[in-house]
């Protein structure tokens, strides 16, 4: 039976390919999309995904969560790697539809209420939904089959930051909130998605396969490969990264990766603000991290078999 | 012509590998020792200092310096990794001979003025007393020749706490002075130094091109091979892992590490206490790590190199 999910989202490029990539799957059940700001301010991500439901002819809802993080001013966002419209300035038609008028966090508490034990949330933005809605309603922790999350750098450092990853560092307070919850949660971070890079020749191989969302997926990553041939210049091919794809891919398949289970604090201190701080249950501990709840984290991932699993599921 | 050191040490079982190392390499002129606590209690690093030294027939001076952490109350030392004695419990007798009265910043400070340009510190234990020889003598940064540490972790988790290295977290304030000083500073950490493990078979050879130094180390790593068994408890094979001595192997020949350019600074606040957050210059960089001077990590390392380098040396 396909796995009931949520997406939460802050549509951004790989999120785009990600929320394709969940559509194509017949293991996923998509429930609906939630948003938040992050890569885009909330108000394009919550149009960027109706667009990208229209485009697939998906008719589930979208809701929209929150502007701003926990504590502080609005986040600057990331359109330098994403394109001023989310999606590398390839002027897609904007879908015009409704959203669905429940917020994000009522969402998530009414599928989690609605089917307890069958929801997984796959938060692939900054983690402001998820603490609202353990705000709101904390029995969710107990109601939710599984959170998984793309975010964080275990054992590698950040990629805003020297210690913080882009996700965790939009929203560090909301980000603890969800790491101190006592449920199924696993983090997809920098520590795999950094692992697996993707050249033009993939991204032509997804527009082959399915014209209509690889093509999509394709013309959106220029600008975003672009951007990572900017930063990594020592890369002798143009190459760009799918983040939140894979932690859809591992509610598919756990299979694909190697997770460890330790305990997380996210910092909020100036110098490491949004760090994930990740313990190991096998290494020695300290005071800081005890008594945390257990989680895992994904420290290695197969590549082939993923880029397999990309391409089989785009193809359809 | 041999390069003029000092080491700053608290010896300490890899300490007293990486002095002797040092004794024996033509290419090192050993200025003096200066201790630390550390490992052991500054006094006891004193003594097995000395003792080293009357082992190893060198009359050098020994500098006693700090007894306690730049801010904060006695450290906890590390017993448990070195033994009662700092040797591993083998009831080696111990020097009696008379430290040299001065302090150990003191000595530093006068090395550095007697050999402008010419004298490398190499510190193998925390930083107190480069902390203290630098608000002593702030011109001592451009009278040294260069300051390589034995400590941190740049990219790799720590060993204390999830994110600290032992040297750091234990006077992370006095160690974040050094990280700002304007000085050639090279940092081996766990980076390189977890990367090369030895096993019985390596201390065997050791005792036996030198019966005598390289038959203390055997003897005396036997506790410190316990301590790295039930730590790394997944390994099938006893091992240890000499760190302090891969800093001297740098001064001798640093054609055997890959070292990064980059940005450091020492956490001091509660959650990452003594971590090295290391912002590499060819990245992205952050308000954090701005305007800091310029140091270089060692991120790898040719082992079989470096083991070759320590069994010739030992076998002079």
């Amino acid at each position: 039976m396909a796995e009931k999910v949520i997406i939460d989202t802050d549509p951004g490029i790989d999120d785009a390919m990600a929320i394709f990539f969940a559509f194509q799957s017949p293991d996923l059940d998509v429930l609906g999309l939630t948003t938040t700001f992050g890569n885009v301010p909330v108000s394009m991500a919550t149009r960027n995904a109706l667009t990208l439901c229209e485009i697939a002819g998906k008719d589930i809802p979208v809701c929209e969560g929150v502007k701003l993080p926990w504590v502080g001013p609005e986040s600057t966002y990331a359109h330098f790697v994403h394109g001023d419209d989310g999606f590398g300035n390839i002027n897609h038609p904007t879908s015009t539809a409704d959203p669905d008028p429940r917020s994000a966090a009522q969402f998530i508490i009414d599928m989690a209420k609605k089917y307890p034990g069958e929801v997984t949330l796959v938060a692939i933005g900054p983690l402001g939904n998820l603490a609202m809605a353990l705000k709101m309603a904390p029995e969710i922790s107990t109601l939710l089959k599984g959170v998984v999350i793309m975010g964080g750098a275990a054992q590698v450092p950040g990629n805003v930051t020297p210690v913080a990853e882009a996700n965790i560092w939009n929203d560090p307070y909301a980000a603890d909130i969800a790491f101190s919850a006592q449920w199924p949660f696993t983090m997809i971070g920098l520590d795999v998605t950094y692992a697996v890079s993707y050249t033009q020749d993939f991204l032509a191989k997804m527009a082959q396969v399915n014209p209509k969302l690889g093509g999509f997926v394709q013309k959106a990553a220029q600008f975003y490969v672009q951007f990572y041939s900017s930063v990594f210049q020592s890369t002798d091919q143009e190459v760009c990264y799918f983040h939140d794809a894979m932690a859809l891919a591992y509610v598919i398949d756990p299979t694909l990766f190697e997770v460890k289970e330790g305990y997380f604090r996210v910092a909020t201190d100036p110098l490491c603000y949004g760090q994930t701080t990740f313990a190991p249950l096998d290494k020695m501990i300290a005071p800081q991290w005890e008594g945390r709840p257990k989680m895992g984290a994904a420290l290695s991932v197969d590549k082939a078999r993923l880029t397999q699993l990309f391409l089989d599921t785009y193809a359809l």
